[in-house]
Parts: C-alpha cells; sequence; structure tokens
C-alpha cells in the first residue's frame, strides 16, 4: 500500500490531521487507538446507502483495536439534514452512554458529517469526533474544516457550530460505489477552488474531466489532496468565517436557495453549487466586474464534468425571498461572491435587488 | 442611583463584562447599543412568569436606543428545558430573521438563560447574547460562565454548549418579586462558595441569614457581586471544566439525580443541590476525608437559609442509575466532588457504587 499523505490543519489545541491513502478504511481502529489511548467506547454514524457498504469494515476495525462499538444508522439525503435527526442521534449517544472523551465517527457524506459533527459539539457540550468521508464532496470539502449544522425549514444550515474534528481519515477506495451524480456534485467543489484562487487548477480539472470521471485513482487522489489544502489553508486563515473563508461561499447564496426551493429533492448540493457559480459568472459580468467570456469559461468547465448549469424556473421574489435566510447575509443586506476573472473571487456588499431581478429575466 | 459594580470576566476575544446595580434594568437598552453599535435587531427571550413582570420595561429601554425588538416567550421551570423548546426558541430567531451581528437578551432565571444562550450557540453557528438574570441563583452562578445547555429524558443538561455572553447585566432589584422558594435556592448555590473556597464566607451567609432572606439591599448586593468574582475566578482558570471548574459541581452529581428522579417537579436545582451537599458532606465523613461534624457545620447553615437537606427516598440501584447519566463522569466511573473541610472541596475518582449504597442505606 502506498504511503498515506497526511496534511495538518494547524489550529493550536483544535488542531488535527487530513489522512489520505488508498485502502485504509479498515485501518481506521488502529489509528483512532493511537490518538483516543483511554476511551472505551465509540459510535459510528452513517446512513442507509453506506451501512451495507462500509460499516462492518470499519466496525472490525475498530473492535480489533478494542473499541467497544455502537452504531446509528439516519437515512440518505439533504431532506434528513434536519433537528429531528439531530435529536434521534442525540438520543443514541444518551444510550451509547459516551463520555466526554469518547468519539462519534462519522462515515457517510456531507450530510452524515455535518450532523454528526454538530451532534459532538453539544452532547455533553462537545465530545471527540472523527471524520470518515465517503463521498467526492465530503473528501474535498466537507471533512475539513468544522463547520457542523443541520437545516431549517427556512434555511440551510442555519443551526449548527463551528466544532473541528480530531481526524480526517480520506481513503479514496470507496468512491468507487459512489453513484455517478454524486461524484459529478463533489467536483464541482473542486472547482470551485480553481475559480476563487487558481486559473491554473481550473483548466486542470476541465482538462482531466474525463480521467476523473472515471476515477482515474492517480488523478484523484492527486485532487483530493490538492482540494484538502485549498480549504484547510482557509481555515487556517479565518476559522470561524469572519472575513476570507466566506470565499468558499462561490455560488453557495444561489445554491442553497436552488436546495430550498426545491425542498432538497432535486438538486444535490453539488449541483445547486454548479448553477450557483454560473449565475454568480453572469452576475460578475453584469455588474461589470469581470470580463466578458467568464461565464462562459465556467459554463464549459462544468459541463465538462456533467454538471447543470441552468438554473430552475423560479420568480425573482422566490429567488430573493429563498436568499435572505441564507445565513451569511449581515442584517438585511444580501452578500454575495463573485469573481473578478477565473481565480480570483470578492465579496460583494453592494448588490441591489434590482441587479439580481435582472440577472433572473436574462435567463428568461 | 448607586455607582454600578463592574466586573470583567477575562477570557481573551470572549470576553465580557458582569455589570451589577440596583435599578438598571430599564436601562439595559444604551448599554446594549454602544456594545453593539451596528446592531438593528434584537430579541427577548423570556418566560411566562418574568414577562408580565419585566418584559415591557426591559422593551422600552431597547426602543428607546432604537432597537427592533422581537420577543419569545416560554413556558416557567426546567421541565420545559427541552429540545423542543429550544427548537421553538430557533423558529422564533428565523422568523426574526436575525443576523450573525444581531443579540439574543435572555430575561429570566436559570433556564431561559441556558436555553437561551445554547440557542445563541446554534444559529448561524453563534451569534451574541446577553444575560439578563431575574432569579438569584441566575445572578449568582448560571448567568456567568457560559454554560449553555437543554435536558435531555435521561441527564440534566447534556445537550449544550460552552458559550460566553457579550453581558451580564444584574439588576438586584428583581429579587423583590421572586418567590422566597427561589430566593432560598439561589442561596444554596452562594453558600456553595463558601464550602468549596471560603469557610469565612460560608460562616457569614449563615450568620446574615435572616437579611438575605429578608432581601436586605446591602447584604444582598454584596453577596451577589461576591458570588459572581468566585464563579468569575474560576472560568477564567478553567473555561470549559477541564479540571478546578468542576469543584463548582459540589451537590450537583445527587442534586441532578434528585431533579431527574423526581422528573423536575418536585424540587428546584438550588434546593436538589441543598440536599446533594449534605449527601457529599455526609459521603466524605464516610469515607474519611472530613472531620466529623462537617456534615452537621453543612446541614445547619442550610437550614438556617430554610433549604431541605434530607433526599427523597430511593433505592441505591436508583441513586446510581440516575447518576451514571450525570455528564461529570469519566467512562463509567462516577465522580464525585468531595469535602475535606467546610471551604475546601476536592474531586474524587475512587468513590465505589458500594460506598453509595452505604451512604444511601444511612438515611433509612
Amino acid at each position: 500500500m502506498k504511503k498515506p499523505d497526511i496534511y495538518r490543519v494547524a489550529l493550536d489545541e483544535r488542531s488535527y490531521d487530513i489522512h489520505l491513502q488508498s485502502g485504509s478504511l479498515n485501518k481506521l481502529g488502529a489509528a483512532m487507538r493511537d490518538l483516543f489511548p483511554h476511551a472505551e467506547r465509540c459510535i459510528i454514524i452513517s446512513n442507509t446507502v453506506v451501512e451495507p457498504l462500509y460499516l462492518n469494515g470499519v466496525k472490525h476495525s475498530l473492535e480489533a483495536s478494542s473499541w467497544q462499538v455502537f452504531e446509528h444508522i439516519v437515512e440518505d439525503g439533504e431532506h434528513f439534514k434536519t433537528v429531528d435527526t439531530w435529536s434521534k442521534i442525540m438520543d443514541a449517544l444518551m444510550d451509547a452512554r459516551l463520555s466526554r472523551n469518547e468519539p462519534i465517527v462519522a462515515l457517510g457524506g456531507g450530510v452524515v458529517g455535518d450532523m454528526s459533527g454538530f451532534a459532538a459539539a453539544c452532547y455533553r457540550r462537545g465530545i471527540p469526533f472523527v471524520q470518515v468521508p465517503t463521498t467526492l464532496l465530503a473528501q474535498v470539502d466537507s471533512s475539513v474544516g468544522g463547520k457542523t449544522a443541520v437545516s431549517h425549514p427556512h434555511g440551510k444550515n442555519m443551526i449548527g457550530a463551528f466544532y473541528q474534528p480530531k481526524l480526517v481519515w480520506i481513503d479514496p477506495d470507496v468512491l468507487q460505489t459512489l453513484a455517478p451524480n454524486q461524484l459529478r456534485a463533489g467536483l464541482a467543489e473542486v472547482i470551485k477552488y480553481g475559480a476563487i484562487w487558481d486559473a491554473d487548477f481550473f483548466n486542470q480539472i476541465e482538462r482531466d474531466a474525463q480521467q476523473l470521471l472515471a476515477l482515474d485513482t492517480a488523478v484523484v487522489n492527486q485532487v483530493i489532496l490538492a482540494s484538502c489544502r485549498y480549504k484547510a489553508e482557509i481555515v487556517m486563515q479565518d476559522e470561524t468565517e469572519q472575513g476570507a473563508r466566506a470565499l468558499l461561499n462561490l455560488g453557495h447564496t444561489f445554491g442553497h436557495a436552488i436546495e430550498s426551493m426545491t425542498h432538497y429533492t432535486t438538486y444535490l448540493h453539488g449541483e445547486g453549487v454548479a448553477i450557483g457559480m454560473c449565475m454568480a459568472a453572469r452576475l460578475s459580468e453584469q455588474l461589470g466586474y469581470a470580463p466578458k467570456g467568464t461565464e462562459k469559461s465556467m459554463v464549459k468547465a462544468l459541463q465538462a464534468l456533467k454538471l447543470p448549469v441552468n438554473p430552475p424556473e423560479f420568480t425573482a421574489i422566490q429567488w430573493l425571498d429563498a436568499m435572505g435566510h441564507d445565513k451569511k447575509n449581515v442584517g438585511s443586506r444580501i452578500r454575495y461572491v463573485l469573481l473578478k476573472k477565473i481565480g480570483e473571487a470578492f465579496i460583494a456588499e453592494d448588490v441591489k435587488n434590482q441587479d439580481i431581478e435582472i440577472l433572473i429575466a436574462s435567463y428568461t
């Protein structure tokens, strides 16, 4: 087995490693035993899709390292990322009688990771948790950085905490069983890093689209590692999103509105973000921030990754209302992440509702 | 009006003032305007007992300083300190569309303060909150230090966060409307500080019992200030209860069990703590840690404050089961705060279930 790539997220006493290695899933038990030498119990939180594929392997690995393993399975999908599901996780933690030093293992995608992290943040006012992301989106984005949350009927991720994991354990081999639309959704977050900071990386992803979609191991592993580094670097600069970290929300204000208006049933998160990035690019051109052709480059790259690029039809009022509850908004203003060009993003505080009306009208 | 006493809780960027002044309740608006110059909205969380007495005064004070004020009223009592009540607070925050920089005002006792603080910790991953404690217990203990939580059917305060307020605003005049049993319950937490750290303070409280129960202004104000200092000092040493802060749980492992076994309907929190401190004192003597007479001193002082000192009748198994879910327990061991003498407490890790059986048997 190839040597692992290990990247340290340095956040004082909240620091942790991202451990990336093909075939490492069933080696988690020993790593966790090293990290928590005095803990006896842990609980795996997973979902109905991941459980039949990977739960037993992880469980046996943990038991082989003397862990007493509890488990709790949630339904799959954004639709279930609710206070109610989280509350049932809290019940499971109570039933397992976990102590303050005993960890949660989040085995699944972004929804499982976000909810498990929020459960870890709240149970006994905070216990450790370990991210074992099984989707590309979770591996390149949501498992790193400590944003945990559940959604509210009026807005995505509105209830949560900044709470860092103690370890992120990535095995890219699990992507072999990932549904193709889930794979593509993850690639939207990958290309986002390029759009914000690095035009070369953006171009590379577009160029390597076929290999990525075919899960070429070397290319995929390199892209995951690069993505984790982009994410970790910005988190180290701005852990609680007081400033620069907000750039990571490129495409997310529109994207969250798309997910919310379609009741989390039509688009995966990454698909909403893909469309949202196209809209942000068009708005950047419309307002004269970005040169003509910026939107076209964005659309072309996302289409190479077989991602959607056109927004669903809603009125401007519906869009504004859905975005008004996005939690990144200060006061009554909506903040947008816009582009100066591919590879350079910024926060626009002065976008007017009228600008959004023009944008939405341009799609009809 | 007398000059305010202001005590600074120094916790780096989480620092805040405790502001203590008779008659200050209706001056809150101006102070909050200074503290949050850019915020437009705030929401007052209060309960059905406090609302008719103090809500309008606070609201007018805020409106006079250009605040747009929302409000949300919860039922009164520990019984309602649940995920469900908290979830309804989250709905109210969503409806008010509070931004990340707009505060919650917790106007009430410990239950309102703990739940509002936990809501502030979670809404948009954290917004500011201000404690305006209206019970003695909240003024001398729970409003300071950032322990926020709701309870789970299987254990008190099991779901929460360490999350500091931005201001604690204490007006002792509001104690004039406090029910006598609530006043006495608060005095249990006051005398606790003496039992843990300061025999002179312990003796002073016993000596001044009559004046305290009669709400003599000078004595009460001095006692609140002294209590806030004890609390703040230990919080500054150990914000997240990794060590010394656990001493504040004197009487609480038994006390929480008493509250839980009686379904939060029979004893106020402070009453449970009073009984719990007597049990801790008796256990300390039983195990040879404290000299004979320690329990007697404890009982005498609490009786002077008209607090209960005898535990309700339950079997040792019921006690152990109720305490097994107390969140201060590491692994499967139950940790007890015991006394070496009045004025000196310590954490005992090695109390055996058998010792508890003997203790419980001694009461029958």
